[in-house]
């Protein structure tokens, strides 16, 4: 049997992250200050954000240096693998290649410490000794957490409430690594209280979560806030899973024909696709990039392009994007990481321009998707990572139909540990699909 | 910095099993049938057992091959890696060097798979369609039906209560995988209703536990019985840890001066130091080798060295190990897989010759430790592997006094990401030392 799993050793990690701000073939539109209408400059984000993270966010260099400090906590899980889905393949009698990059690896269990571990470290080096910052499925705090805990620094999280009470054991995480945890909206702050006042049932978003974030990194002494997908620094960040995947396919001599993430803010499928990105831009490759993302929170499928604030509250600058609108509030579908009512403007251009395409499916058939995943590879993936899943499941069966052998890549963003009340609910079908 | 993990191509994972039998200074004492006390023969243990297993478990092979089929499902994870706890060392300020080999990295958790899956294979060889089993914190539970599933054949566990409570999640991926799990002492038995009617409230054993589910397999065609600890030929598949871990510190031309494993039943600690323990009794290294309980169900450091059942109902051969008697029923802690009465014959054939060591920790310091880990080196570990880690956070701190530079290698045999209840008990002061 051909390889199962493709590893690189830790000096063949990346020594530098890509940005695709440099080839973007329509310039990326500026973010606006909503009082103003002008684009806004780095002095008006130093308030929340430390001065290295606003330099990449408007980076024009092609490729941006990583940190040795930040390779030193990176070469704890990293390079994470690439598989060869053998049993998948098998299961589904596809002619099909099938390969997964799992960032489930991380001690956090997600892609996400992939952007903490350089936001923390960065932070750090400015003197700054606190931050806070939202979580939807509890993945990016729990991995903030992580992160601030490496580098001896205070967090804290507001948790939309939905996956508060739904992903119990992600705040013991969260916790576990030092850092508080709330349920958001929060009695902690001004527009939380608001909300609570107003609707005091609501299962929060991440939009109110981000607002009461920003709110208390704001009126805080050297505290700073910070974001776990949507900006550039995060995609940035992200892309050391598409440079890692194209050494570990290249190794193999693959080129996938399809590259698939599941996408929220968008972040795991701007790591993963950007590289390959890089080569559509340039010509070098022809590759079909696909967004996949839930029924329930369709940004992409069913949002507009337009200027939208990024939060409920109105705090944010106001980015280009495809939004369903910052008052958005999604079902409290299981898989709460891709809850976001907007999407990353840089995912946003490249959608715009023709270069990614998007895909939607309901809750009941990503859960029957994750569950042929573990029962065929063993791994128990997250709700949002079985979205990509999902969409491989549909291409490669297409390649049955057809009898294409096409290569199909797509990103395993993070296990399920923390979702099995999830699957129990699938399993006693107490699922909907809103 | 030194690597940070050291790894092994798929191509470098053992193709053959280390059986420490063939080098025992002292013959292993036979298993007696309690009837007539005489030692029991291959045909005594077909009822429950299939014939290869039954070879196996008295084989004086030195090695035995590994099937190819088997190492197919080992590659899913397999060869897992090796750490050098670089951020661990300098939280404790040790002069020592600490390495840990990961099996958390098995879509299950835990070590169990190594053993769960040729058990499986070997069964369904045999035209088996049906497992039995116990298990305890659920890891064994999860790991073997992992094994069903891959090899499609049905599954049933008997899951001790108390972890069956305290452990909601483990369960919930026994389901995942397509076996069916109960709280045990259980209905479905003779043995379980005889218990539950005498002691309604028993937070059970795993020695009630084996009883049932031996009881199911004799009595249901086609189905045989499988144990996850204790028997020979657990201890053989387990050696897979040891065999890569030797060759994984040869890349960094390291020999370890001590060798620590936790120890319930005794297959972690048995894979991980057989292949070290050859070359102590060959004379060719010195090495210490460490088990770890819990003192709560302190088998070696206060137990007999004498006949005993390996369950409750008294239905298994007599067996010569460290017991707490078979009627022994422990408090609930939460290291729930370390609360079996007994130890592995071969374990405590090696003990009592003095070729192991033990220690004994109580469960708020175990909890301390895994703390300590999780700070330092983000992992999070499973209750019963931070056993290990506290005796070698002890051992490294002794080092520190002394200024010895010794090379401690621990087993890290599961994560915890199914018991963050137990650290959240730690964490709010409800957890007790019994």
């Amino acid at each position: 049997m051909e390889s199962t799993k493709i590893l690189l050793d830790e000096n063949e990690m990346p020594k530098k992250w890509y940005n695709i701000l440099a080839d973007l073939p329509t310039p990326l539109a500026p973010p606006l200050n909503p009082a103003t209408n002008e684009p806004i400059g780095p002095e008006d984000l130093a308030a929340i954000f430390p001065m290295e993270l606003i330099k990449q966010e408007m980076s024009p260099e092609q490729y941006i240096d990583i940190p040795e400090e930040v390779r030193d906590i990176y070469r704890l899980w990293r390079p994470s693998p690439v598989y060869r889905a053998h049993r998948l393949e098998k299961a589904l009698g596809t002619p099909a290649k099938i390969y997964y990059k799992y960032e489930g690896v991380s001690p956090a269990g997600s892609h996400k410490p992939n952007t903490s571990i350089p936001q923390a470290y960065y932070n750090m080096k400015e003197g700054v000794e606190r931050i806070t910052t939202e979580t939807g499925a509890g993945q990016w705090g729990s991995a903030l957490s992580l992160a601030c805990n490496y580098f001896d620094m205070e967090c804290k999280v507001y948790m939309v409430r939905s996956s508060f009470k739904q992903k119990p054991y992600r705040k013991s995480l969260i916790n576990l690594w030092g850092a508080t945890v709330v349920p958001s909206p929060s009695p902690d702050t001004q527009f939380g209280r608001k909300i609570l006042e107003e609707f005091p049932d609501t299962s929060g978003s991440l939009g109110i979560a981000i607002s009461e974030a920003i709110e208390d990194a704001a009126l805080h002494d050297n505290t700073k806030y910070s974001l776990g997908s949507v900006l550039n620094h995060v995609m940035l960040h992200q892309t050391v899973i598409g440079l890692e995947t194209q050494k570990q396919l290249e190794k193999v001599d693959e080129y996938p024909d399809v590259v698939i993430g599941c996408c929220g803010g968008g972040s795991n499928l701007a790591g993963l696709s950007f590289p390959y990105l890089k080569d559509k831009i340039n010509g070098k490759k022809d590759v079909e990039v696909i967004a996949v993302e839930p029924s329930a929170c369709p940004t992409l499928t069913k949002g507009k392009y337009e200027y939208d604030f990024g939060d409920t509250a109105e705090m944010t600058p106001l980015l280009k994007m495809y939004t369903l609108g910052h008052a958005f509030v999604p079902p409290a579908i299981h898989a709460g990481g891709l809850r976001y009512h907007g999407d990353s403007p840089i995912i946003s251009n490249l959608y715009a321009d023709g270069l990614i395409t998007a895909e939607a499916y309901h809750q009941i058939e990503i859960f029957e998707a994750a569950v042929t995943f573990a029962r065929s590879e063993g791994i128990v993936p997250a709700p949002e990572s079985a979205h990509a899943i999902k969409s491989a499941i549909e291409h490669a069966l297409k390649c049955k139909q057809s009898g294409e052998e096409k290569t199909i890549l797509f990103g395993l963003s993070g296990h399920g540990h923390f979702d099995m009340a999830s699957y129990d609910k699938y399993f006693s079908k107490e699922l909907s699909n809103e």
